[in-house]
């Protein structure tokens, strides 16, 4: 069986990216594997696919903020609100995700969860590079470092070569996994993601 | 608890419909409810609300080819194939559905699930109005009758009374599920709409 890290694609402004955060290092350690947190950004995304925000898009917008939240509860992410600005532009939280895996791939899963319950519980808006970094310090991290990173041209680079990546892999939605090169899109994948991990393939 | 019949909105041309055509009565009959077959035609629905077939997304579409299959083979169902032909315009088929519903909610769930199959399994074209007959007449009804339907300005008026109030009460995709007033979109809510059938809602 594979050992490589599960792939977890995620936008900060994505709700069921927030549920699925909830969910995947767990599902990944019941089968001895491990998590690579991989920030990008839809709003990037949307321009080479022709997609666009979920809440803009007739008839399925009030439907989706009715399954976020029916979502959530079926799920038991009794945590989960929507924030009351939404959606945010994801790069200030993006590249302090990308800064902080720099020292490990831990490193950057625990940031980026400190992040996601900070806009998804906590209703801070994270799209604040201040506030991202501030969220970034209280989670553990160096909070001035993580701000400089928010402007340092370095990381704007390593987060646009990162969505690059994720396009060039076939990326279009969030939450987006890929386990063994098999891509799974959407939250409403996890139940065949479990099955693919634990079997090797159905 | 709710005995009124649980809403099932469909396409001919949808894959997952075809899934979620597998499992609905079963789930209905499983809590004492009684299903209604409402075919809609997507395309007329993504005019009004911006959506198009999943083919033509960009990576989206590739990554749905592969969804399909590998949704089927998770969901158990072994007979799916995609058809030569994809998508079809679903109009004949849907007409021969709503005339058989004349008859019977049941009548109209036996030809839906033929259509469905000679379409997903058969690889027939069933967007021609005489193949879709000749389905309906080895289905048990009056293969003639079924023919007529296709070309009669009043089942015309009836699909198009459908669909408008389909459009009117949120449907956008298929399949769609509303149970007791509340909306279900794909095949991959059958577990929440599960749960919500047996509990009344949560």
């Amino acid at each position: 069986m594979s050992t490589a890290p599960i792939e977890f694609y995620f936008d900060f402004s994505s709700p069921y990216g927030y549920m699925a955060a909830q969910k995947i290092d767990a599902l990944a350690a019941r089968h001895g594997r491990t998590v690579d947190w991989k920030p990008i950004l839809l709003g990037v995304i949307f321009r080479a696919t022709g997609g666009m925000p979920l809440p803009d898009v007739p008839l399925k917008g009030p439907y989706s903020k009715r399954d976020f939240a029916r979502s959530a509860r079926f799920h038991g992410i009794t945590d989960f609100r929507m924030p009351s600005v939404f959606p945010i532009p994801s790069q200030a939280p993006s590249r302090i995700v990308l800064w902080a895996k720099r020292t490990g791939p831990a490193a950057g899963a625990t940031v980026a969860k400190a992040l996601f319950r900070a806009y998804f519980v906590g209703d801070r808006d994270i799209s604040s590079p201040d506030i991202a970094a501030e969220v970034a310090g209280a989670a553990g991290f160096d909070a001035v470092a993580a701000r400089a990173a928010v402007d340092d041209p370095a990381m704007k680079d390593a987060l646009r070569q990162s969505v690059e990546a994720a396009l060039a892999a076939g990326v279009f939605g969030s939450p987006f996994v890929v386990v063994d090169g098999e891509p799974f899109w959407g939250l409403d994948r996890f139940d065949q993601i479990e099955r693919w991990v634990s079997t090797g393939g159905f």
